[in-house]
């Protein structure tokens, strides 16, 4: 009996075994990129890894084997690249990344994958990549931003956002319930504090513009308001959906 | 006194002349791929470069110099290849094409580019291919789906979609009212017919899918309801809309 | 019965049809460049276009299934892109976008591909190209230069040039006969006016050279003695050739 | 006062204060490969992201600030790819890869870079790739692999091995040694089973060969002599040469 | 006072000092392929090296420094695959190493650069490449096909052919003249001996075939008239050519 | 009866008869680059070219059918650069050049290739490649550095140098032995002279390094005690070594 869901503790006999269960992989794609003066470049890495675990875990309860893959933490985060200690990829070096890392772990048996996105700025480029992707595995790959599906309790439990933003409320306060150590003074993190120029143009015109832009400090939202037990609660919100979606027969009997 | 705005019916030195004044210079980016039963392959093209032409002609009534670049009628059609007709480049060619001609333009003088989506397959591509546009352009490009700024009033004027979708009431209308020669029977045309897999994760998981999954005939939406007069209605709110957005100073304020 | 012989005005099950009939696609493949002080910039795709247009129409009269494909207007225009309106793009772009078109045409079902040439600067690659292209389709795909099998007929018609050169009295000539009103003042135009570095080889020695280096207004030719007459007899005779050409039996029995 | 090493851990503000501090930056590289039947998959990255983490910190109880970026955990290991759990790179993406991530730690400002490599797999495409990193990041970036200048104090410790080889008695003693809730029954890892086929040439020539052709079990030496003692001390060997190595104002004079 | 002409067997010293006279160099670039049953596969090779040494000790006598670079026997032959001993090189390696030679030439201090073609099969591919090399040097390079200037003299000395064609009356003469021993029986070296499809469209329409549809044995031509005599004229004619044309000053005179 | 063992001087039908007995194929692989004051740009190219000859003879005295394939004179050199006469290749262009070469002579029935080495810049890039090279050929190609075999009985003839360095000792009693006439005067060809940046880490770290850095005429050991005595007795050995070495056949017994 397998007992822990991280690819990267497995020997090679239990990933075949898991294999033969076709057991579904989670692979968890961040990024690392600042996240203004509180909280810590591997934010996104952090949240999306551990929400990938507690799934994994909640769906192996379920009946579903699920494993969880290493997290990728170098995604597309050009824009803010102005601020230290990020590390990003260009897209085609990211897609083809993504690409071989699909291509392998189909190798070994798995056909049911899932790249489960932890970084807003990955939105774009992995729903473009994932149209190679998919003709190159054979069968399809699943795209999912980890806040997407528990989109509707979390804009309850939060007080001044209603989505994750960037180093604000709901990321703040997901890192205070799990990782509260790496969590600096967010008393002064709010932002945007510069006039957003893409507004000018009501959302309708879209371009690429750097975080520079639009806050001093790389906040796009505010992070005052930020608790441990908001973080608890979304978690399990978010948990508990994705568990949900993925343990689902009728996702996997989709073919190409 | 320079009358056409189409770049392909103009000579070098009034390009240079246009180039002189910064005149904005919009790129329409279409698609060439089967549009259902009654609707040609190049209903995309066809409508966003019209929408073009009226915006550019509409500008210069406004005192903005606005000028048409010859349609890109290969985009990212691959979901419907199963449907003759379609012909279709992958990410790295479109996003190549676009990044060239933009560079051509502006290398002519032009710092005012917009890249006017008309088709639905587009909108992912071309955010993503604008990152590396801009770094290389140096200036922001803008990109918009057509059908955006006029969204509400589209559906108001919509009976029975709210949005464009494929080959439906919108379209259809937009094609009566514009070339009612192209357009055939369409009193079948609706759809899609087939369970949408997609819909089984409840549009929190994408993937890329096929159109023959979800549609025997090519639609998705309803075609049955379309008239010549709501696409004439549809089509003056549109150009209005993108008249006023690009003709904004601030929007072209903005820098990298 | 179909009646348009064009791609872009084709609905999915229409195209289908044709190629069931394994008619031949035209793909004509021209430039967005500069074209002298007269001519627009789109000459070459307006040209080759029209060609391409009564050709398929010609064929169709014969009994020999034809469809136009939409017009390449990207070509390989760099020793244009000192003057203002040219938009090319580099070999490596233009030979995938034109394996990736051919591609999809032959997906459908027609293994009967013509690359109907309408500009010099594309003979060259076009010829390197078609080396991978039929490689990958799987059939030959021919490429032809509109101005090559009634060069003798042209040259007859023709008073002070003997070939089509660059915006002089043979494309002047065929402009005047089908796009006047896009053809301007042409009482000087006639170039080269600085010696032709070039020819210090005698034409031995070939590199790349920018026509800013051979003409100061972008005319390598004599637009002078050109006639809408002359135009339409040049056409006609184009026309023809090009018909019997692409309708014969035996050019299409090659196999790879 | 900074605390953690590690890159992740930081914020964007103390990331910049350590660049203006000159920090070495240490890039572990390690595989997610087959490491036969006693060990995690993640060995190598376990391994060289701990080896990596404690020098850094013997770095700065030495006075030189060092930090340790986030572990590579994609590389080179084709040759595992027949057992189950592999996930591998071509060369083409791994060298970007890394490019990309050099590039954009040295855009921040730190000019003393050296990717500590933990995979023999590594050592070919490292060496390869530090040409062109060099060239585009404009100062020398330094490779080491972990086990290289301890590898005499190693070769002294251990009992039926010199070098490191494959999950054999090194690479099992470190893992004991750090992890060992991660190390499995070791009693039969001996290996190779088979004849080694590279050896016909007593070495002299060089091919790319699959693990498989080597050992049914995946492990090249043997297991059976670690103990966690043993780990201990090499480890010690290991970080205090590599601090000392890192700490020498000497290698970061070298130039381009 | 350095004697030979060649660049392999120089030193580096003298070639710095053949750099400072700006010294021309001839890049001769051919093919390994098959040359029917009598020739080697070097043929091309061989002759093209040959003509570049005795051109660059003319341009010597002449009093103009010439030197002639290693042989690039990696052409584009891929016509010529279905006959054993052909080695080829797609268009994208072939035009990357043209550049990259170039580039290194260049990088010496040499400006004046000739790219001297001896395979039929590199005309189109050299033509194009040249316009991404000249746009990296930074100067023109020609490209300059060895038979082309002495093209009259040769259709004059030759009884059969009027080019050079492939293994026929003139390579035979010109192999029999310089490399007798390395000629075999050409008393049945005539072809083609197969309908040539390709004339179908009386040299209209161009496309890639194998040369296995033309000739059964590997030669377009007439061997059987070669005589080394034939060789001897030819190749003086040749050389005296090419000697003046790279000795102009104007060739060397133009700009990019 | 074939007598030559070059590829280039066989006709087609020759090197067919040799893939009906399957040869092996001796591929030279070398380089173009500064030699110090003494020794042509060619020495590696000439050096492993004679080696690859007389290896094939001896082999077809031993009963082994052998061809050598021209030689690749473009290798891996840019830490040569700063020294005129050196064309290097980037990995990219080199590793392509080499699979192409091998897919060819394997496309002609060849399955027994070995690239023979003959520069030491060229041994990762060339370890590296041989990946893809093997898995596209389908047939392990085997790598060998020429001076690798008889290493030992190298050392034991040289007196101041035990291996190969560059344009040392073991070099130019080589060219002393075969191109004597090439030898320039050495008797104070002695390096490095600079002090090396590189051992400054004791060998541990390594990176990429310009040669000018270490020695100002492009020597790294001491080709004063050289002699052709000394060159003879080496090339004997190291021909003796290799010819045995591709002569066994369990070597060729290995499969992917």
């Amino acid at each position: 009996m397998i007992e822990t869901v991280l690819w990267e503790e497995l020997k090679w006999a239990e990933i075949k075994e898991l294999a033969s269960q076709n057991a579904v992989v989670i692979v968890p794609v961040a990024s690392t990129e600042q996240h203004g003066p509180h909280l810590p470049v591997s934010t996104d890495a952090k949240l999306v890894t551990t929400v990938a675990t507690r799934v994994a875990k909640a769906m192996r309860e379920g009946g579903v084997p699920g494993i969880v893959a290493p997290t990728v933490w170098t995604g597309n985060s050009l824009h803010h690249m102005l601020f230290p200690g990020t590390i990003s990829l260009d897209y085609e070096v990211f897609s083809r990344l993504m690409l071989q890392i699909c291509l392998c772990i189909n190798h070994h048996g798995f056909s049911r994958i899932v790249l489960l996105n932890g970084h807003g700025g990955n939105e774009g480029p992995l729903r473009v990549a994932i149209t190679e992707i998919n003709q190159k595995v054979g069968h399809p790959v699943f795209g999912v931003d980890y806040w997407d599906p528990a989109r509707k309790e979390m804009a309850e439990i939060l007080q001044v956002q209603t989505g994750v933003r960037h180093s604000g409320e709901a990321e703040t306060s997901l890192m205070l319930h799990l990782y509260p150590e790496l969590v600096g003074d967010y008393s002064a993190s709010v932002g945007p504090d510069r006039p957003d120029p893409e507004e000018l143009s009501g959302g309708m015109a879209y371009t690429f513009r750097t975080y520079k832009d639009r806050t001093r400090i790389g906040v796009i939202g505010d992070a005052r308001p930020a608790t441990a037990e908001k973080g608890k609660k979304m978690l399990e919100c978010i948990v508990e959906r994705l568990a949900e979606l993925f343990s689902r027969p009728s996702l996997w009997e989709i073919t190409l």
